[in-house]
């Protein structure tokens, strides 16, 4: 798809029906009416056997940075100029294309956001857009994009180092990811979990050194000549002597690759560097690490590190700790320091969010701008649980005595919620469920969404990687244990407030009427 | 990522122990060596509920196009000249780095493949590549990652289409897929079942016409200005009077949107055009889609489309065309006309490959050349069904008296298996299982890889979309039908040739033997 970058990574990255509603918004002079969508998902990713209690925010650098150089451009004009409809007439009006040869940009919009790294939950707006309906309209499609998928696999990625006790994960998935996909998959996983990932490109233009290891077409490549598995490690040492991380599977793990392993360590230790370990890509990880430990060990490696690879996920991880924790000792083993020299590599699993391969982020109208007021808008769903929250809202965390973070509150932007000697929580769905939380019981309420974007101008400033990644770490400490539970987490509570609850039973009954 | 474009989608787009490797071989003096990585993939998608039989091909000319421009930039030598190791040196070597500025590109490679489209089956090598041994090692993570996903999402498609009937169906998953990966997912579903995508620039870049509907937020739009549903519809059928398919359920799809659909349908057949459709994206799409005719019907709509959408994928549209058979005659509706009016928007579980999101694609040395010959390299995996054919090798479909393919052979380059009255096929892991096939039961043999590129040099002319779908159609007719059941499908056989299975148990004996 070369040389068609433009047209497939700019702005006409969207859905059609963004273009033809954008034109309809432009016949109707609605086009520049402001109006504000939000964009929140709807429910945690379930993997199947086990279903996430936390999200992780992700994407949102990403998406400002497409914006910003997204524009009609004359060739993405020319594209929708030669588009025919069933008359076999263009579908776009020239006065259409060149108010978007003009307009089209998203220099019009504001934006308010939770950052990333912030975990997030269900049916609370992550971003609030606002401003032209025609170009936040055609905004959807890329946003969902970028927004869906970087939380779904920093999610994972949080998910992954939390099985493996904070060890070190590093991201090996590009080589199964989905095509260009792999570089956001990569900086999610980042954000998410990972200390470091193989990907070397997206590696160093966010600042990191990627890392790996070898491969076995290393080792057969030696044999096929001749030479043998030892004379491949040799080599590899001899050219990396301080990064020296040896994959010890092609022919045997215990009876080849760790002796033939050793060997070359000690040839190293020798020549006063200090190797750094080995991998094990297959077989059964939880054994055959208990035996690499007391095999290196015995040959005075105390150190070095044991990277495991092959199909890991957050149930795969925990597996094998719980495996070592319960064998180790009757191999001499500690399991304790064989634990803290294991890192993970992660893959396939990580990158493509294997289980639930999609987050259900969707980006809704909420208000529409009349006479310098909002009026909200709704849509009424036979699920009540899909019917959107109207209006202009605010949105609160609230911590406990503990410091726990204990409800989202999803407010209407009048309320003043910090006033309040009580806080009412109204369940998002049934009306009977309302939590009434006093103020001597909250620690903290915290605003969640920030200024992004002002009328085009990012009024933001990024953080680094290292600064999401203590933000991550912050909101993860302050989740209770039990929603961080890999399987069958407690649920956090994501709450209506008063005014907001009033107002959206006020409009569903108002649009039932409507058509009756 | 602006501005990043070239390091991260270039040709450091692979993982890193891609180039410490190749600075080994570098080293060694085994870069320029003679090698070949054979492509394939070890199991079929496999979506929980339900196995795929067969895999179409896909991804190859996005693979080619990304090779012809991918070679080390000033740039990319700049971030691998900074990258220190753990000794604080550099990692890669001034020798290394001006050998890599000067030849890192893929023009010294030869490439042999299935094209794309064809039906393809694990273990069967869909691409060999063959060439200097850095340059082959450097390509194997974007390799992997261009025709993985693409195969993955290519096969997805053809089951859709497959349980739809044969209807149309179109992509609409941008939203929800991976990134930038979107762009290769809607490339593959257009190549393997869907006839259009939502996905603009995508589409327009590879010669189609984007499709679309329109968004619940249009009709709210109206709303929340004290307009209703009609209003919308109608300003909607203005503007594209001969394109009209209007989404009915933002309110309530049977009260409210069908019947305005029905009213601006009139409007619109009184001035002589032709309304095009609905869309149900809620509810039960099966007893929705049976009202709707219904309705239309009555109305004097006989023609009408019913577009359905709503995390759709073959399972599902399944289980609706199943309802509709049992449920339609009970209304009075003919249930083989109503099917043929249905078109299906499927997104999220197409792009994703929802159930299984990644194809278990590798790429690995099977031989080496020494002194003008092929010496073939082996890994030996604890798995036997893992361990590597190995050798220059040659694939062919031999196809049965119905003209059904009935196997794919792996051989030897040597062999003559046209010229052999009895062919055997032998099981790729078990001895025992060897299946004999007289000349008189065959009616073809047909060569599956083609030559795509020879040092550097493209020789095959890449077949249009069309063409690669009438391929892809071609061989879905030659597959039995069990092959192609949905669930539980009868299993392909994919055979080793004789020459190939002594091959590789004499070389797996040796490798046994060597480090004994």
């Amino acid at each position: 798809m070369a040389g068609l970058i433009n047209s497939t990574e700019g702005i006409l990255f969207t859905d059609f029906y963004q273009l033809t509603m954008a034109q309809l918004y432009h016949e109707a002079g609605m086009h520049s009416k402001e109006v504000q969508f939000e964009y929140f998902f709807r429910t945690y990713p379930d993997y199947g056997e086990h279903k996430a209690g936390y999200c992780v925010n992700c994407g949102l650098q990403s998406l400002i940075e497409w914006m910003q150089g997204a524009s009609f451009t004359d060739k993405d004009i020319d594209h929708l100029k030669k588009h025919k409809g069933s008359n076999n007439k263009p579908i776009f009006k020239k006065r259409f294309l060149s108010w978007l040869r003009e307009n089209g940009n998203f220099k019009g919009l504001s934006m308010r956001a939770i950052p990333e790294g912030r975990v997030v939950h269900p049916n609370v707006p992550l971003v609030v857009v606002e401003g032209p309906f025609a170009m936040a309209q055609i905004l959807e499609s890329s946003l969902l994009n970028h927004l869906n998928f970087q939380t779904l696999v920093a999610t994972k990625a949080a998910r992954i180092k939390d099985a493996s006790e904070n060890g070190v994960v590093i991201d090996f998935g590009m080589r199964r990811a989905q095509g260009k996909g792999a570089n956001e998959a990569s900086r999610a996983a980042l954000i998410g979990g990972a200390e470091f990932s193989s990907n070397s490109g997206l590696s160093y233009s966010l600042g990191y050194l990627p890392k790996g290891t070898h491969a076995h077409s290393m080792v057969q490549a030696y044999m096929a000549q001749g030479y043998g598995e030892l004379k491949a490690f040799q080599s590899y040492a001899d050219l990396y002597p301080d990064d020296c991380l040896l994959l010890v599977d092609t022919i045997d793990t215990l009876k080849s690759g760790i002796p033939n392993a050793i060997k070359v360590f000690k040839q190293l230790k020798k020549k006063g560097h200090k190797p750094v370990g080995i991998r094990l890509d297959s077989g059964d990880l939880a054994y055959l690490s208990i035996q690499a430990v007391r095999m290196l060990d015995r040959a005075g490696f105390k150190e070095t590190l044991i990277v495991l690879s092959n199909e890991l996920d957050e149930l795969v991880i925990w597996q094998i700790l719980s495996q070592i924790r319960k064998e180790s000792s009757r191999y001499g083993v500690n399991p304790g320091n064989l634990i803290k020299r294991l890192v993970y590599g992660v893959g396939t699993r990580l990158a493509t969010s294997a289980g639930d391969s999609s987050l259900d982020g969707v980006y809704k109208l909420t208000a529409v701008k009349q006479n310098n007021s909002w009026l909200p808008a709704i849509k009424i769903s036979e699920v009540a649980a899909k019917t959107i929250n109207p209006g202009f809202k605010k949105i609160f965390r609230i911590y406990d005595k503990r410091k726990k973070a204990t409800a989202d509150l999803i407010a209407l932007d009048g309320e003043d919620i910090s006033r309040q000697k009580e806080i009412l929580l109204y369940h998002p769905i049934e009306p009977s469920k309302i939590r009434r939380l006093g103020r001597v019981h909250i620690s903290e309420i915290e605003a969640l969404l920030v200024d992004i974007i002002k009328k085009g101008k990012t009024v933001y400033s990024f953080p680094s990687i290292e600064n999401i990644r203590q933000m991550r770490d912050k909101d993860l400490d302050r989740l209770d244990a039990g929603i961080r539970r890999l399987i069958n987490p407690h649920i956090y509570h994501i709450s209506l407030s008063q005014g907001l609850w009033e107002l959206k039973q006020k409009l569903t009954k108002n649009k039932i009427n409507s058509y009756k």
